[in-house]
């Protein structure tokens, strides 16, 4: 029944692609309309088609690099990018590295930085490799396989819209890393694009999740399917995903602001019928943490996925609003992240709730 | 009588290095105090003295490059050097530019500014161009004959004393370069190391303000002289740089805070006996405009040095407090800094003082 692995990427492709990843997003990863709509345009302006390669056609020797968005999503929808800043900071690690890429891969597979790497890898020629680093998205750099790995972060590179172009040549932690390229993401307005890690074939063989470019694709087909049989699409989604439902509801309040570089806050919901019946959701560019009627049922690494009820469209942290009518998945983080030196990173402690602990969602095998 | 121009630095200069850079500075660059102690302990570490050449010296196509410290000095004097910081931004424009660099260069000769480049060519071995971009002190990355020139700023390299280091390796304009060096540098803690920008013999021929370290070294052996017959030495720093004594008296109020990476304020001086006979400077880092009574005396380009009015030493807007007895000099900028291009980087509506026109001192050639 499954759709064959990706081996390329088309314009029948942009709409499940920017769905699926959008889903994946947990709320952040950058909006993926604005997204979409430059990745189309790029495609109809050039032609052809973007190759997708699994990660064992990368020589262990040949350099790869993962590139993606950086800055909060609130500002990712008033500031538009240019079009030529991520080939910028790919091309000034090249010089800085002495070497040419083989492959781009993705940083991280949620929101809209699942097609920017397309959107390069057109623009230079270049495939990308199916899979990423994150299995959905973080709102930090530190936060992917790469890292946890203990893979070096540094060179990378960020650039802006105006063609101004920084590299970080040295670090002494990846959470240095972190605050040095927030800080310079602030000054330059507040997003900026990311060339980072340059990794080695054999390296990014030990550390990307696999095949989750074509996990979007397949979780944006099922909505695109649903949707065609006028279905409510969140248990295809769910059950794609190895994962729930976790509430289906109304969001009844948003505390947003946009703060150190990031989209931080709040939602509540309440359950159609009954307003007693309550979910209760922070975020910091992606949900953390969910309640329910205040006893934690889901929580990070793992996925807290917020779609329109109707038709399954992903909403990001920068679209929530009173009154949306919503259902709330949670699905099962892959692997890679569940293990105790991943849980140090990207578990509920390391976004500052010392209270709560990562605890399996019922079914997970780890 | 004048000694000869220097051909090396030993532990024979350092304090007369110090004083002359210190004045130079007018109130900013770094405290040479803490510059000199850190220079004579790498001259007594490693022995041996700095070789320093005249530009003439360099091979047109060979590199070189700048080196000071960015930031506020009341940073400065809190947060201490770790020792290799810039070494470690020399060479990592080295790799980034794939070349060595034949010598380095003093970006800014006032302050701590002008001994740095002697520690870190010590370090790699390096000699030290005898010149320098500013013939002075200035605030901000864009105001040196370099830049002015409208020779490229980038690559340009920043580290800290972690290890990190920064490289911004294109950049769309120099203010954009001061604006995203200062961000790092707050980030980095309020002061940072800069290697910038790199210059080819034939380019550094063509914008280097000749031989200021040797007249630093002669300001600096005319306060010691000074200091050694019992007289004041401000009247003999003032003819050593073609300039006056402004003002002789006291501070009566300093007003000073450290905002957005660098030091602001003003202070007020009265003269001895006569408090009706006033003057306030105000500064950013360094020294900006001087009135006298209501009358604009001087102003930037020219350099405002604030001494200690009994031993002509040099006083940092760091170390400005109230009831300390200085002598203010006018001390005309070099040509350099006076042209129609350079007053537009430099002069006083550079840094915001619309209604302050430069105007050259009485006797002033330019």
């Amino acid at each position: 029944m499954a759709k064959p692995v990706l081996q390329e990427v088309t314009l029948a492709d942009t709409h499940a692609l920017a769905i699926g990843a959008g889903i994946l997003g947990t709320g952040g990863g950058g909006n993926t309309y604005i997204g979409r709509v430059w990745l189309e345009h790029e495609l109809k302006k050039r032609g052809g088609s973007i190759k997708i390669i699994p990660v064992d056609a990368v020589p262990d020797e040949a350099l790869t690099v993962a590139i993606g968005g950086m800055g909060a999503p609130t500002v990712g929808i008033e500031k538009f990018p240019k079009g030529d800043e991520y080939q910028n900071a790919v091309k000034a690690l090249e010089t800085h590295a002495g070497q040419k890429m083989f492959a781009l891969v993705i940083g991280e597979i949620g929101g809209s930085n699942a097609l920017r790497p397309l959107i390069c890898a057109l623009q230079m020629g270049l495939p990308v490799v199916d899979g990423d680093g994150m299995g959905r998205a973080f709102p930090e750099l530190q936060m992917d396989t790469f890292a946890i790995a203990g893979l070096s972060l540094t060179p990378m590179a960020l650039s802006d819209v105006h063609g101004n172009v920084s590299i970080l040549h040295q670090a002494d932690s990846m959470y240095r890393v972190e605050a040095y390229a927030r800080s310079l993401t602030i000054e330059m307005g507040g997003s900026a694009s990311l060339a980072m890690p340059i990794l080695k074939g054999k390296e990014l063989k030990e550390t990307i999740i696999k095949d989750t470019l074509t996990l979007a694709r397949d979780m944006g087909d099922a909505v695109l399917q649903a949707r065609k049989r006028g279905l409510e699409p969140s248990d295809d989604i769910a059950s794609l995903g190895n994962g729930r439902v976790l509430f289906r509801g109304k969001i009844t309040d948003v505390e947003r602001r946009t703060t150190q570089g990031f989209a931080r806050g709040k939602l509540k919901l309440a359950a159609f019928g009954e307003p007693n019946d309550q979910m209760e959701i922070v975020f910091q560019n992606e949900n953390l943490v969910a309640w329910h009627n205040g006893e934690v049922v889901c929580t990070v690494p793992d996925l807290i996925c917020i779609v329109s009820l109707e038709d399954g469209e992903p909403i990001g942290t920068e679209m929530l609003r009173y009154g949306l009518r919503v259902a709330v998945l949670g699905l099962p983080a892959p692997k890679e992240l569940k293990t105790w030196a991943a849980l140090e990173v990207v578990g509920p402690q390391a976004f500052g709730y010392a209270d709560v602990n990562f605890r399996a969602m019922a079914g997970d095998l780890l």
